[in-house]
């Protein structure tokens, strides 16, 4: 067997403990996980400054050093991270179905974790403790496989958490890292039908597709963001600018913020300049269609075909005149990745067929895309944001890392 | 376009009329495809003569030919059918949770149909009207590719109902007919990612392994069944004889029906001989372990290795003897398919523990694996058994075909 073999193996020989562990079981287990990495900080960072040391050679950007980058007070929201999941409802052993059939047996629909998960992400090694605590409440082993950047920092948190599992009386086998960071081992992952129910993909847009166009394995696939805010006829201009500078602008690289603006061609001449100062502040680069561009002049410049597609992440806004609801509803099912839409309108009408007719995720009325978010939602914390319409669809939180099973207590019946 | 493709674009665009349809008119479709089935009896039967004459020459086995053959008995079944899933509750539409957050937002999970479901099936007809209306009535257009010795009959059935569909006033293409029955048809569904939202293989293993295997659109994998019944030491023998019977023996080519025996060593000495009349009676042919022969003597000839994971669909049973539960849980596991396991006790403990910790779709204490169907659990109508874990798992009714999206009303809040 290959090294990534014998790791589903072990999960998989895990996942039945983690199966029936009790939730003061799991819990003591994550506040171990929280203690160990306080007390393993000067390891952590031991392990972050030689990853650092490698991508400042190397010459990665200033930005994505950031997101590698690892300080106490990050390590303390890591711990923090892993209490906050322990305070969390457990998902498992629910009942969501039952009842009593004619013929005497009683049949139940138990809630049950999907077994052993594997998760693909990139390079923040924040994501090492916060998809293992989520796998970890959920009943669930997992498999990680982050990105050969964070590699000394993601090792060194893996093994404060397996050793803090096995204290609590836990398999360590209930979190692996992959050794490998090459593609191969990527590969390998997309095609582990044997020891993995399900993996997920967390980063760019690359990544997520390359996965759930390979994978034998069942993939949820999270975070693709192109969404659009429309503005009607009705709506109130004013808010709609603050929702149209809160989407854009207050955190662009994100995969709930706005990419593309829709303007009701009844409006448009009225708004376009109005939000134009909303966005000057944080020197949003406009590409409008032949129509915006007849109204914004130089402040825009000529949106070629490939804009209605592209998810900027950066202060960038594509720029659409539209007639009316019906082609923003039509526009947003082309065009975008079924994450998250909005319509700003006081039209009842409007909003309901907006509501019926996007076919996405989280629709919206009134409200800025950014708030499609697993703390924002009230799931308490999520794994991602599925854009896929199987499974699991929006944030997903605890329950959406579990499956069911039929449990049917009979006395002798056959059929 | 390919003409799939074509046929895909046409569901895409079905599909967001008969997501917003009303219950009232998707039960009228339902009722005019079934008055329309009835009325064009003739029209169904001669396509069937066609496909009938064709497998009779190509000399197909009685069974098979069984399986293709309609008559207006089987007709009215397919009508009634339809009848049937107009008469269920519409899972459309529900709010399956709903929340005001502190900032005003009001988030909503209301259930909304899949989309565009692909259905790639084998040679029984009836399948295509089923299919059709446990899709329609759940909002979803569906493509059908099924075997190429059903083609006629598909064929008519398809038009028929598009016919009613269109004279309900929803689209004709809510229903289509892949017209290519070769390999090549199938291998285009796997990929229509751009139009399908999943698929769903209903056959025989070699056609599932392979779409799961080969299939960029989701799949969710139905009826595998390597089901066992476990007799624990504390079992009522004479219950056991009883749902051993019923398991193998009232429908062996079903995927619910039992192909391993799993006998307590504390017992199987007791069991295993009192077992062999009532198997006797259907002349089940046993394939035994070492220890079971020892036992059971002439009446069995010995297992191989492969037995232990060979879904017969027949009149033969392989047979174990185990020592205790904690056997019978691990080899549930490792040999089967997780789709439904069964144990027969009478301890508290043993049964608590079988149903814990065996990871299958459906986990029975003291009755018959025979019972796991959307009928016999009550959904009223099942598209199939899922043994995944991911998005359904055990039978699939109305509510597994469906996906749901967050709605959310605000007044202006941003982040």
């Amino acid at each position: 067997m290959t090294p990534i073999e014998l790791q589903g193996q072990a999960a998989k020989s895990a996942s039945r403990v983690l199966a029936v562990a009790s939730t003061g079981l799991k819990n003591a287990a994550l506040e171990a996980i929280a203690q160990a990495l306080l007390a393993h900080t000067d390891d952590i960072l031991a392990a972050n400054a030689q990853d650092m040391a490698a991508v400042k050679a190397s010459g990665m950007s200033v930005s994505l050093q950031d997101r590698l980058a690892l300080n106490e007070g990050r390590i303390r929201g890591m711990a923090e991270g892993a209490r906050q999941v322990a305070a969390l409802p457990d998902p498992i052993g629910a009942v969501t179905r039952e009842s009593v059939r004619p013929n005497g047996l009683r049949i139940a629909r138990r809630r049950v974790p999907l077994g052993v998960i594997g998760i693909i992400y990139e390079a923040r090694p924040n994501v090492t403790v916060d998809a293992a605590a989520l796998c970890l409440k959920s009943g669930n082993a997992v498999i990680l496989r982050g990105g050969k950047e964070a590699f000394h920092s993601n090792q060194a948190l893996t093994e404060i958490m397996r050793a803090a599992l096995a204290d609590a009386g836990l398999p360590a086998d209930s979190v692996a890292l992959v050794q490998d960071t090459t593609r191969a081992s990527s590969t390998e992952l997309m095609n582990l039908t044997e020891y993995l129910d399900v993996l997920i993909p967390r980063g760019g847009r690359g990544l997520i597709r390359a996965v759930a166009a390979n994978a034998s394995v069942p993939v949820i696939r999270t975070g693709e963001g192109v969404c659009h805010t429309y503005v009607d006829r009705a709506a109130d201009l004013e808010m709609a600018c603050r929702i149209v500078q809160n989407a854009k602008c207050s955190r662009p690289s994100v995969c709930n913020a706005m990419e593309c603006l829709l303007v009701d061609s009844a409006v448009a001449g009225e708004f376009l300049p109005m939000m134009v100062p909303y966005l000057d502040e944080y020197h949003v680069e406009l590409r409008c269609d032949e129509r915006g561009k007849a109204i914004l002049g130089d402040r825009a410049v000529a949106a070629t075909e490939e804009d209605w597609d592209t998810e900027y992440g950066d202060y960038i806004l594509a720029v659409r005149v539209v007639d009316g609801v019906q082609e923003a509803i039509d526009f947003c099912n082309l065009h975008g990745t079924g994450h998250s839409e909005a319509i700003v309108t006081d039209s009842y009408s409007a909003a309901q067929k907006f509501l019926d007719e996007v076919d996405a995720a989280a629709v919206y009325v009134n409200a800025s895309t950014r708030f499609t978010d697993g703390g924002e939602f009230g799931l308490g914390a999520e794994i991602g944001i599925s854009t896929q319409k199987m499974h699991a669809r929006g944030p997903m939180g605890l329950e959406e890392l579990t499956s069911s099973k039929f449990v049917v207590y009979g006395d002798g019946q056959i059929r």
